[in-house]
């Protein structure tokens, strides 16, 4: 998709130590249409993973199920476009389960465990709690949660604005 | 946008008696991007409203205040297409806020007032609680909640899913 030998470029660190967002970026094209731009995430995976939230699934005419990162068995393909070429991939496009990166220390003063599922409640003017949020434990976490655009503009969200965890739903 | 003398042709009956969607759609012009499709709704009102998504806001490059239907004072213009022409109009871009229409039986049995804000918890597999629902009361109204598609896909809803009153955040 970008030429034989091909480097990616770092352009900014993302929340997570050692992840990146890059310079490059790639189009989707669906059955029904395209997305265009989305980022690439560095540094390179052992697998091709590609997430698109609800309102760009429809867009391109796929179904992607409701995943945590890297569980992408069963998952449907797509075709990528790059400047210089386009790739099918056969599986790999999910929809992000909304979670949070959580180091441990953090973890223990919320009196949390790995794979806890929490509520999220975000205060704004569109409030709202978010159920089901995946807890993930990792010394190399920096603790903040991810949500895709659908679920941050549901809320309103901006970069920055608090979360309060208001409820240990279920413990795995 | 139509030609001169158009009528808008009725589609199909919208949950809300004598509401209408037509056959006819239009696309938005902003700034930085299209949005096609958009369906028009009848019968027509004394103010045209257009009413975006987050997700659209961001797609065309404009920033709409959330507000309930018909309070349109102060929100943005935008550039509408037509298979005839296009139309700038000066005002009328916004943000749905969430709300439910609601009979006055209905607001009875759940002890609610007009103008009442509830929270809704929606359950599946992307549990939500909604915060900030504004509740309107009319005789002419079916009871039934209106979210965007932004919202509507955090909380993976589908067409006919049940919402469940979880309290009152305020009278007004």
């Amino acid at each position: 998709m970008f030429g034989p030998g091909y480097e990616l470029t770092a352009r900014s660190s993302l929340s997570q130590p050692g992840q990146y967002a890059c310079e490059e970026t790639v189009n989707l094209i669906g059955p029904k249409g395209r997305v265009e731009n989305l980022r690439v995430l560095g540094p390179l995976r052992s697998q091709t993973q590609v997430e698109v939230s609800r309102t760009e699934e429809f867009k391109l005419g796929i179904k992607a199920p409701i995943r945590p990162s890297g569980d992408l068995e069963g998952s449907p393909g797509i075709t990528l476009e790059g400047p210089k070429g386009t790739c099918d991939i056969p599986y790999g496009v999910i929809c992000a389960l909304r979670h949070i990166h959580m180091s441990p220390e953090d973890a223990l003063s919320f009196d949390l465990k790995d794979r806890d599922v929490v509520m999220v409640r975000v205060k704004g003017r569109r409030t709202l709690i978010f159920g089901d949020v995946l807890v993930r434990l990792s010394p190399d976490f920096l603790t903040s949660m991810h949500v895709d655009t659908d679920e941050a503009n549901a809320a309103s969200i901006i970069t920055g604005m608090e979360g309060y965890i208001a409820g240990v739903e279920d413990r795995m």
